[in-house]
């Protein structure tokens, strides 16, 4: 059954976790650049990701593509070796997963992500033709349906919608926006709206925003929608990190990005409680972005086993709510094998000498700062301050 | 060469990370049980992990075989499907170590820890035919060393050391306790000096502790051998979480352990701190324990490339101290591409609502207290003070 | 000069600083009814007080008068002696005041503040009266102006204004209320044009919130006010204790008051910003509330000391920004001795068990859920939802 | 009754608290040269603060002479004016007290704190000739008893207890160290057998570290004084602030001190929980030094008001526990009005950008490097370290 079926049907899907952040940490990515070559490179370190969501419970496997667009690609060329063409890159991607999926019922959706043409400004043709190079390599291998994910710049989402469309399949879009809205300052009702309209059958957002911020965007996505009298399914992969600290652009701009983000990787309670608070706002696939780990995933798929009927198989290896330590030695930790103990500790970072929120960089920086700093390439905000003063 | 020939020559040997905590991230694993059935239900995840640790830098694979015993496997026998024999699970273990040793120049060591029979206060003939059972794999599959790691008790780590010694191969021996030394109150010193008289070459700790106070345990051992004029290799595999607040049986005893150990996650500058501090103390066999992942063995491997002269492999996806992010598009990205910045940084944990530290569970709790908690299986530390004042 | 004088020729006016708490540390007034019998019961310590402020820079004494209408200090019945009427209350504030004024230059101004009469419904002739009672005090003695303060419904704060006026005298207005308005949701902005055609001259607000949120209610009763084509004075009194976790009442709500906010307080370098910002703001009186000691209304005239030419008399036992540090005999505490130092200090609590932000209590409570609390007495937010749940 | 009659009965005796904290804070004292010519300056403020403390329960006045001695008053001359001298300074602060102490039954001790003489290495007679002067005073004043306090090494409390013998008066003595013993090395119970032996009947600590650890503190002099069979009463006096960071020299070194430190001030259960842990202890002689407000010795005489009999005057404007909040309109609130409440609040800082714990300045630096800096007048710890690598 495809994803509309099964959306309309009512079921819950689940989506996966976050390739970059975690293939960075096992070796095979590059924080920076974040390109997928390790699909060429490394297919077995892929595969085994995949084969970890599936049997953590879920429904879609993505392809590896994120930023596999030839002109990302090209741009961080020096990370790639001479013949790992873009299309290499996506063929690899699309064939890990599917190989993958056919392990067990989950379907395989392509993705594509915004684009360093339309930062520089390249036209609507030029961008489009990026995606629909990705879309040929989707749909020479088949994939069951499409997803436009990171932007956050409705009007590129939308050209990636428009694009992914003329695949005739269903075609999912995400932005990596919070309540603020996209750069260009339009809010999430609008949109969702726009995404719809352009031909969207689920919209949601993904990435840049912890799962509280990123329930309550999609919670104003489903509100605009509501009020343009549009139906479309909603759609939440945020962070597995607390960031209740962000800007309008989000994490990037924490000065932890990306290499001490440690202490605010949500736990799988958290996770719990997002999967069940995602419920209760009526979205149906429900997955995660960076950070989220195979066992976090599997919390989405235990909190909602009520709801579904079943529990994923790698919950063979895990007891609901900490009961795997009923039978530890120490009382007090056999003490912890119940719901409402995980339910409400609040866990300690052990690192005393760390604040629990930081100011994001780039913040409160004036418009015309930012431009000098683009410019200038100063390092800081206080040069950049200087200078803007000085330009004064 | 050898283990002891890389030491005896003065290289720097480094170990590999944390496989239960890993793998139950991964839905491998059980927390609670710990055991690795993985080996033989699931070896491609297993070999996988392996493989990381290699790429990452890791100069001996462990086999995974702690908790392997047989009392173990049985005690937790419900965990474990009929026909997974503990020989089964040692020797899938083996193999799969050695395969990927294979794939580079790695050394595989077999390794045993500690057993519930010790525990029960079994006599010395049966614990240590629990160890001479795994080494008997040991000796078929033909590891290159053998390791005697995660003991509480000198005294049952002396008898695991006397066992592996029979095998004529190198023994290292490290115990998982902190500065105050075992739960029979011997000090690190003199455990050091009982394990090398008892045939270890190699001696130190692993687990239970986050780097820097298992340093400080090792700097006793030290202090201790040398008082004692003995001569052996300084070994250390602590945790890769933040404990300053522990009590004397470690990580366990706090109320995160081990589901919401999260914000407690050391980074991976956190991680070069603690090799350059580790080699300046003399250890030359530098790894990890529980929460380590391939990142973090890299890191050790990166801090100390200019002693050892070349990068590990998974170098090529990681560039020193960020400068992977100076191509970023955002200028204050751009300016985290520097070792100054990352080595300053204070972390913050994004929750405003968690203190920075607990009080350890089951601490502060008096011997007569703990002796109830014991028999009655009270859940709670305010349940036993009442039953201990009723007592009086 | 009077008080619209002083703000009419572009004045800063320094208001003084928050007598309930201060006293209560003190040891002369009794926290939970918080009634000024102090006036009469130990005037020496009331005289001593504001003569401290009077010191610290403050030009405006106010009578100790906060809730001292007749109505609640009947209800407080209990804690007030026989012979200490409302009146003789009231008229020992104003003795004191001026007693004090006299020693410099500063204004006495009366005050009122919000009833139990009106929170039990009483209509507004009663409550109006029991505004008229005090004021005819203030009358008698001849105060310079008067304050209707620390008023959370602003329909009660326009009746206070409305009898004040009646006097003839200059009428300052201040509501204990955030950005989110007053109880009954009327913004701040229209808070503000209601007090102003009432006949405040002065406006802003006091109490219940720390300066940076104070301050940002302002600037909404700012551009109510200059919607509304209405002029009037700017005023702020806050808290001296940060308060980022409050919810719309404020800090009463916050699990720490009244008995534990000490690691909130603010320091006087937080002072010194605030009244900058406040400044910046366009606000001329400038003042402080619970929290306040002598120590923080100097920071306000030491931060503003460029723009008003002369320092307090308290300022010759103080070093501008640290600089009495600086014949320290320890370098590392001479260091200190700089602007730089105190104003990027992030000072720490020592508190590593306790958390840096709190969830108010009776926050997210549903108005039926409220409501149930007032009728049942349940004591906790957990019984009230149970309650609840079964009226369901 | 005398301090010694009332001891070797076995009452318990409440000191005051900190004068130049408060007074610092109400604007008549200097922080840096801390010295009390507020005595002869604004006798007034001083005769409020010792009315307060006694009424909130303190049995000795201690006269404000902290820092009086002539040495260091001279040294702080700019700061003092032309006539103010030191015979006047402490004439003054033995009338104030006397007068304030004549109020309720409670005991003048006068005090002596160290000098700049021995710091800056003069002889012993020059040093005791400091001490002689002031004591002259004292003798005039006749003083009930006397008090040698913050001293940092052992060998200038012995000089001033042996000069404060001469008086024939009962000698208390405490020194302002930690767990680690003073300055020069010496631990806490040789220096309190030192000063036993020199004459002192009342041993302990005061000002510099916490609760917590000077209880700690003590513990050790009562091991030293019991080891050496000797007898003493034993008497603590620490700081308000939490210091669970500090290195061997207290809180001094702490970045915060002396303008950053309000979220380390301890609360009234704080208090109470050390006021009963000090008494467990054995000790009998409880009061305060630096941050220690009225109100916090109020805790004392509540905490031990079973044991004592009676409440502090003061406590007639306090709810013994919060009780007084039992009248409260929100229910939440009066949720508040019980012990195990306020027992158990881990107060939150509402300081999510600050660590909770900070590193001491000056700490870890070597000696030489110490030299260094008190030679060169380097500002910074790192200008420090760059000198000492250069003088390698």
């Amino acid at each position: 059954q495809g994803i509309l079926e099964r959306l309309d049907a009512g079921e819950i899907v689940i989506g996966d976790g976050g390739f970059v952040f975690a293939l960075e940490k096992r070796g095979y990515v590059k924080a920076g650049p974040w390109t997928p070559e390790a699909t060429v490179e490394h297919p077995e370190a892929v595969r085994q990701l995949h084969r970890e969501f599936l049997r953590a419970g879920s429904n879609v496997l993505q392809t590896f593509t994120f930023y596999a667009s030839e002109d990302k690609l090209e741009n961080r060329g020096n990370y790639v070796a001479e013949k790992i063409t873009c299309q290499k890159v996506n063929e690899a991607a699309c064939d890990i997963a599917r190989e993958v999926a056919n392990e067990g019922d989950a379907l395989v959706a392509g993705g594509v992500s915004q684009t360093p043409s339309y930062l520089s400004c390249k036209d609507k043709a030029e961008v489009k033709g990026a995606f629909r190079k990705q879309l040929e390599v989707f749909m020479k291998k088949n994939v069951d349906f499409l997803i436009a994910e990171y932007f956050e710049h409705v009007e590129e989402a939308v050209w990636a919608v428009e694009v992914l469309k003329e695949s005739g399949k269903p075609v999912a879009a995400t932005m990596c926006i919070g309540p603020e809205g996209d750069m260009h300052g339009v809010p999430p009702g609008q949109c969702a709206v726009q995404l719809v309209k352009a031909g969207a059958s689920i919209v949601g957002v993904n990435c840049h925003f912890d799962p509280d911020t990123s329930l309550e965007t999609v919670k104003l996505m489903k509100e605009g929608l509501q009020a343009a009298k549009l139906k479309a399914h909603l759609m939440s992969q945020p962070l597995a990190f607390h960031t209740p600290d962000c800007g309008k652009q989000g994490f990037i701009d924490l000065p932890e990005f990306p290499f001490g983000l440690e202490p605010r990787i949500v736990t799988r309670w958290d996770i719990q409680k997002y999967a069940r608070k995602a419920y209760d706002l009526g979205i149906r696939y429900i997955g995660g972005c960076c950070g989220f780990e195979p066992y976090h995933i599997r919390a989405i798929a235990e909190e909602l086993a009520p709801e579904r009927g079943f529990l994923p198989e790698a919950s063979e290896k895990h007891g609901s709510w900490g009961d795997s330590l009923s039978m530890h030695t120490k009382p007090w930790v056999r003490a912890r094998a119940r719901k409402e103990y995980w339910e409400n500790l609040k866990p300690a970072s052990g690192r005393p000498y760390c604040p629990s929120m930081s100011k994001p960089d780039g913040w409160g920086v004036t418009k015309g700062a930012r431009e000098l700093m683009q410019q200038k390439e100063a390092t800081s905000e206080q040069q950049l301050k200087e200078l803007f003063q000085k330009k004064k």
